[in-house]
């Protein structure tokens, strides 16, 4: 059994804290959090342990949240921390806490690509990660690519450029303040977008570039994939690759999936947690092939995406199971399934 | 047990027929629906019958969904139909099929009044609807108004006037195609909006008018509600009412509610299914009192809200339960409980 | 000849000094700015001088967008400063630069009270701020109520209470990074906000309230206005007032006007520059009477209202004309009107 | 002098009307109308004389508005017709009214190519247009595509493949029923999307694929364009074809310029009327060369992009004027101007 702390319980953490607490191979030991919203009293409610910084724990008390303690006895407690705080805290817990002490530490994408031994997808290069002692998974968007730059290569399908256009939400649900309302940002205006840059931090040597901008929405963000093979490939062997790769589902527009609040309208009927999408979404009918190229559309859930990547992050840190154990324990924990490809 | 049929599986149908598996005391028979689509799937994988139009079969069986019969079968196998179709699509079954058999209807509120014997709304009329043939569930702005006029009505405050500025969500999650997208539409543009002639169906001669407007987003409806009382009140006591209310909800600011993304990111937290919230909810640092005047924000979820009042309704037409078992039997079979008062 | 300069050139100031440009008894000395970006160029290209701060000299020179002096040169050449700064600012500069001086300054709304000797609307309290020093413009949706208010009270309807419901549009056009994206935000939580203060600070002794949310849309504010007169009124009589009151312009649902994109649609049509719509925006259909009680919708073009406001500001501060006179010869100079009076 | 009638008074033709009324060399018979709303209102205060279909004529005279006959009156006085109805209208009206005179008409991109003789853009086919009596202005984002197409092409840069990837505007600021909300529409679902086909209607012989998605904002439409030449090209060579070229502006990040908000911001301070850009806009700093590849950020403002198109195919129909003569005159009389080469 290995113990695990969640520092930061925001949009990411709060769900791979929940992830944990279906693994039987990981006991949750608690999670940090520095407001006593609504947010620490659902943690409570569902018996997670609280930890706060040292100033914080009387706004908490005011509240009647209990506190178990810092976040320092959180981090002498656990085998692996997961670092979920926002972009570049990461790195200053590093050299405050974490530097101090044994404890293994998983941080997420919005820390740079030196936090870590390791940027890591678990599809792509899980066995890089083995017994490394800081590891990052890497943000929601180069999850995606990297899952599917992965599929492809471990099918013998060689890739000689890959462009991917990339439409992100303007902001996650709960942000209530952030647009934009009625624009479109480039984001940024400058070409690559960040994404290239780290697709490679996970696969060297592809010739990747990335152009990105955001929109006024909240549920996914779209990639418009652009793929040149080096030599012509098949519609049906691609499909045949996406259908068989975990952690991807296709999805039928003569089904109805034809937007992506078709995809988390399914995501609640079929009674997902939050409505989240782990998988990487494939529309079926856009993949379009021709010689070379290969052409398609594909959605990625922002808020959820690295949730599994996390766990199987876990389980590499500390050499606990091989990789496609782990990827297939963590998605039978989780409930994922590729349910697209029942449809039709 | 009473054998139940929903006939319409959109938006509100989906949640009902979900609702009537969990009843103790109700056999889902079947649903109709008429595009073979992800719905349809879904609906197949929870174990429920397909029931269509005759010149639709084909088109299911095509995508591989079996169809049970056509909706006449359905209707004759029933003791209570849930008509959820669009608006005035109801009316029309009525005549072609309802009228024909024994079976008794539950209507919603896209329908005019004039088609069933009584307007409902569990907590302000619940009585009225017992052993009605047909009875129309009231639409879900007109349902969260008169459960708090009801709530006030039962609990000794004397209403003078009641005025309701309500701010429609443009369109559900799943409806693409409908806007505004950068605008505010007058939803009508005269006076009064449809609600206020809507709450008199349930609670008669009370002095209220209601004015409209749509927006863009998708979420929740929003209630300013403005009541003058024909006396001077406390605000502890409309607070009082407020807390011992069953299907309200009061969410506080101060704990992070100060949206109707927050409450829909808390429903998702604690897992609600489809994050739905069938309660009104009640923003607690709002209500605001002065001598005969109460002001407060009011969340309403259009997509849930009337599910349990569907529910209830099955029983009163069938005299099954008295008014408060049936509605507290519905609120524990949905997991519906006053969960704001436990913050803070 | 009155000099005046603007400091602070955005959404406010870059239309306040257009609006100089065309009055015949006012020269623009020069604008203030700190950023140098289009807005700079364009200032430049239609002849204004810029001035900035000292440290920001460089940044424009290397853009090559010629700097003219900084802002207290402007202030010491000018007979009025209009300050048009973000919240905060304006009384920083007060005490940095405006005491110095013998310049009269005209603030904005987004200034407290306290910086001015008066809070100011054209049409309803001119006479009091003939001749001050500091003014101060009050904000947008102050403003439009207090025209209406100023109205009734000329006219011989006392008002009893007035409740404005008001739907804030949640960023301006320009303002991309700001949200909400699919929400609605309590804009503030509790009651009442803002507005209701600073009504009173132009109307002193009226009895308002006010309720205001935030919606994902960029182009008007939305009131519903409920008020609540001491004796009964006629419809006929309300609308007589608002016929004949000017700045206020009805616009007809019958003529298409359902919506404020369809106001903003009109305003481009009849060639409105950067659609400004200055004038309050009372949507017909929905003015309501009952009795004593009077319900509308009513539109405000944040970006424009107070420019007139500020026009006439600076002649009352230097009293320059009598009220009347002002507000013709500024409504004359904008190309104002009473458009949709000609409708139907 | 050339006598024009426009058939058709929504976004486009209304904006075509206008700018007939720039030119010197034609003149404005009339425009045809279906509804006597506010739009019609300005038409008549503008001294348009309004044509109506039969059966509209009473609505028209009880608003007050003036009807000078119906629209075969209109066709029978004009040299030229501008039809610009819905899709499919213009085909229903060539049949019905244009193929029984003589008048030549100019269609628009939502007409299927085969209503014309010739599917057009100023600057890549005017000579194929001279003295042809049905001309199609293809629609706003291949209008926008040709015209860079046509740059390179005419400027020794041989296209060996070019790959749109397309963000449509999920409607036009007054179509306020239009979505979607808060979701990213597939536009469609399967590859490619109509601009693909419609190029080539103009540019025979190009290898051009492109995908289209709808996003809720109704500003611009947003192009991530990706074009791989026969042979390496320079950053250099690109940027100086793109800033010599007519109707192309480039703008910069570092102005400001950021999003299409900005750029409407930028139309509107600049005083454009109704904030039109019939202009491609390049984000310049977007502007990215690896060998033989290009990439860039372009916008097209669906509402204006074809306006002066219209105006030349007026003039190649009737053989009035040679190619550059005319583009050179149009872009004088609309005031288009490559106004971003003056920024920095």
């Amino acid at each position: 059994m290995v113990y695990v702390g969640v520092v930061g319980y925001g949009t990411i953490g709060k769900r791979i804290a929940d992830a944990i607490l279906k693994q039987d191979d990981m006991k949750l030991v608690g999670i940090a959090k520095t407001k006593p919203d609504y947010e620490a009293y659902i943690a409570t409610s569902k018996g997670m342990n609280i930890y706060t910084i040292p100033n914080k724990i009387k706004l908490f008390e005011e509240k009647g949240i209990k506190v178990k303690g810092v976040i320092e006895d959180l981090v002498t407690k656990c085998d692996v921390i997961i670092d979920a705080t926002p972009a570049s805290i990461g790195m200053r817990n590093k050299d405050q806490y974490y530097l101090k002490y044994n404890t293994k530490v998983i941080f997420q994408g919005g820390e740079k690509a030196e936090v870590a031994d390791v940027s890591f997808v678990a599809q792509a290069n899980y066995e890089e990660a083995i017994g490394k002692r800081f590891i990052r998974v890497v943000s929601c968007n180069t999850t995606g690519i990297s899952r599917i730059v992965a599929a492809f290569r471990d099918n013998g399908l060689e890739i000689d450029k890959i462009r991917v256009f990339i439409i992100r939400r303007g902001a996650d649900p709960k942000e209530s303040g952030k647009g934009p309302i009625n624009d479109i940002l480039l984001n940024p205006p400058t070409l690559p977008s960040h994404h290239a840059f780290d697709v490679k931090t996970v696969i060297p040597n592809i010739d990747i570039l990335t152009m990105a901008i955001a929109v006024p929405e909240t549920l996914m963000h779209l990639h418009m994939v652009y793929i040149m093979f080096k030599k012509p490939i098949s519609r049906e062997h691609v499909m045949d690759i996406l259908y068989k790769t975990p952690r991807i589902i296709t999805l039928r527009a003569d089904m109805g999936f034809k937007s992506i609040a078709q995809v988390v309208e399914w995501a609640r009927d079929i009674g997902r947690t939050r409505y989240d999408v782990p998988e990487n979404i494939i529309f079926e009918e856009s993949v379009t092939v021709q010689d070379k190229e290969l052409f398609l559309f594909m959605a990625i859930h922002q808020e959820s995406i690295v949730v599994p990547e996390n766990i199987d992050a876990i389980r590499a840190s500390l050499n606990m199971l091989p990789k496609w154990s782990s990827i297939r324990k963590t998605d039978a924990s989780l409930g994922l399934v590729q349910e697209g490809k029942k449809y039709g």
